[in-house]
């Protein structure tokens, strides 16, 4: 591979490492010393601890606007050290993903279509003193790191037919409401739902063009739909199609998951006009 | 350009997105796609929420410690949607800034020398589809990236006359005290003044020589104005020209805005000798 | 030095700046100026404010994964603009580390082979105008940038014949008891003590190979050591030999240093059968 092919596909790396320790850094040390001209960057290591759902919406939300090469490095791994494996995928779209066998990956791998999945058992493309508690280092990054350097996929293991999907709950509709839920809250505690801007389109076909409003818990006002977080004033709660393509609920430069108390799993509805 | 020059020309990004979601992610994969060979550099994405003076006041202290060609993408914008232009400024000393015109800009780009406004307008230097709510990634990166690349500043869009500006509260002196207030609270707590060196040497004349301390709210003991942090036992208060070169209040080996229950707009006094 | 070399002797970074401000980012900025085709990783820059310990601990940690001419710049500094000198040690394993010497170097240059140890002195290899609140961006960024692009570590400054050292506590063996104590506290609330693995076989022998189990403050469960996170059910304790290659005490899923309200100096014992 070219220098000029590799610079075009960096290894990204989503994990819920957090900004304390050193274990991004220990990661990133590895990858350094396999692939020394490969360009690292970070998705986020904010991930809730331990939670796969966040890392694979997170990952599914990203991967898109990465050159179509790039290697998806994902650890969120709560099952580290037991028998869940650890993969890498291949896809029809070029990206790459790397990580455990636990639904993180799902997602966008799916999404990216996918050609092939090996186990990673190959001992040459991992470090010689393998942890039961830190594959990131150990199994992971070396793999990622070997990837980008050009090594084949199918020289880290052997092929698996299939991997631990993950599904994410869908809304459900009913003749007065579109019901959804909160599936993800961003930095900003913006509640991000199940509900896309199709879903809702096809429900709203139901009442001619008349307004739809959204509903957080029950008892609560309804919330307008619009196209901005500044169409509303300060402090007032808000829905909008957001960067994710789906449904959010915010308040406008506040926290809405605060000022809700809501958070993944708070019902949230598109209700139609009175 | 040539690449030795493309390596002297980083990309230096701040927001306030944190470090829990794809945001900042997202931008460097569209930075990366644009201009792989691009050097990209994280100043900071842990900007208070929506705090446009926090923003500027960072990028302003940050900019001058840079290579003289880089580009700034600077992306805290609680306007997005609305009609706030997004736009590029180019400088006398070299610098490119890039973002939305609230202000975030002005104290580092005027210190810089304005010497050309562009409006982002231009459909081939943004991403197909635009979305209300995240121009970071989808017209502001684009933009910063096509630059680094060697992109002219007057293809991104037509020229502006004038953008918003910023003015940072000013201290105000009397016969008995030079009162300023707290502008930026980092993040070891150390509270930031308004109050510049040159500043106080010039009430500081009317002394004679003669010490001077400061004062954080009215009651309180008198702080003595110090070389360093550590001139002072631990715990006690110091006053000192931090890396700022702003007269900041601190806690040797603590938390002053904890300790001091203060933040932005705190009333910080440099007072004469009794 | 070639370009090769170059790529292969990253420049890594740890402090106490955390992630709110624009002090790394001016760090980078300045080696960005100096050395614009050095790769520079973040290790982390979330250890907890002025904690010499944490810093030494994680650069301990991590130093070992790096590729072995890296450059390691760590800045801890709560003594900075007093007497305690600026350094750059040189280590028989090739890395070299630059910063305070309050001792947060000594555990990994130690490790690594201590060859030479400079103070840095050399006016031509800082910042021209040195502020006495943030050697890391005036003095600490610009040697290790002018180290990354091949000046030698002897024209930094005069050599230094010692430097602060800095000592763990160590475990005390009792015929009933082998006592550790907390000494870091990860991100997921994992608590790692300073008994290692050899020193708990050792302890082992004496009960023939009967199991041992892990005490943590007095009147508490024993708490099984196990070789992965996920050997015992959610929400439960664990004991392990974790990626430091320390016995750490963790919740499964959960946060260990909230549930027992523990944290550095806490004591943790290893105890034979009853």
């Amino acid at each position: 591979m070219s220098p000029l092919a590799r610079s075009r596909s960096p290894l990204a790396i989503i994990t819920d490492f957090g900004y304390r320790d050193h274990y991004v850094g220990a990661m990133k040390g590895v990858i350094a010393s396999i692939a020394p001209a490969t360009s690292v960057i970070d998705i986020t290591h904010g991930i809730p601890a331990q939670s796969i759902v966040a890392g694979a919406i997170v990952l599914r939300e990203s991967w898109r606007y990465f050159p179509p090469l790039t290697i998806f490095l994902a650890v969120v791994d709560p099952g580290v050290g037991t028998e869940r494996a650890p993969i890498a995928i291949d896809t029809r779209a070029g990206a790459r993903f790397v990580g455990p066998d636990n639904g993180v990956l799902w997602l966008a791998a799916s999404a990216a279509g996918i050609k092939r999945i090996v186990k990673l058992t190959s001992t040459r493309h991992r470090l010689t003193n393998v942890s039961a508690t830190f594959h990131g280092r150990d199994i992971f990054a070396p793999a990622a790191a070997h990837l980008s350097r050009g090594t084949s996929i199918a020289s880290l293991g052997p092929s698996l037919r299939s991997i631990r999907q993950l599904e994410l709950p869908r809304p459900v509709q009913s003749s007065r409401e579109l019901r959804g839920e909160v599936i993800y809250v961003d930095g900003f505690g913006n509640l991000v739902t199940n509900i896309d801007r199709d879903r809702a389109a096809q429900f709203n076909a139901c009442f001619r063009g008349k307004s739809l409003s959204v509903r957080i818990k029950r008892g609560t006002a309804a919330i307008r739909i619009v196209d901005a977080y500044a169409a509303v004033p300060k402090g007032a709660p808000l829905a909008t199609f957001g960067s994710f393509g789906l449904l959010e609920v915010a308040i406008r430069d506040g926290n809405a998951a605060e000022h809700f108390g809501a958070g993944p799993g708070s019902s949230v509805s598109v209700v139609g006009p009175r």
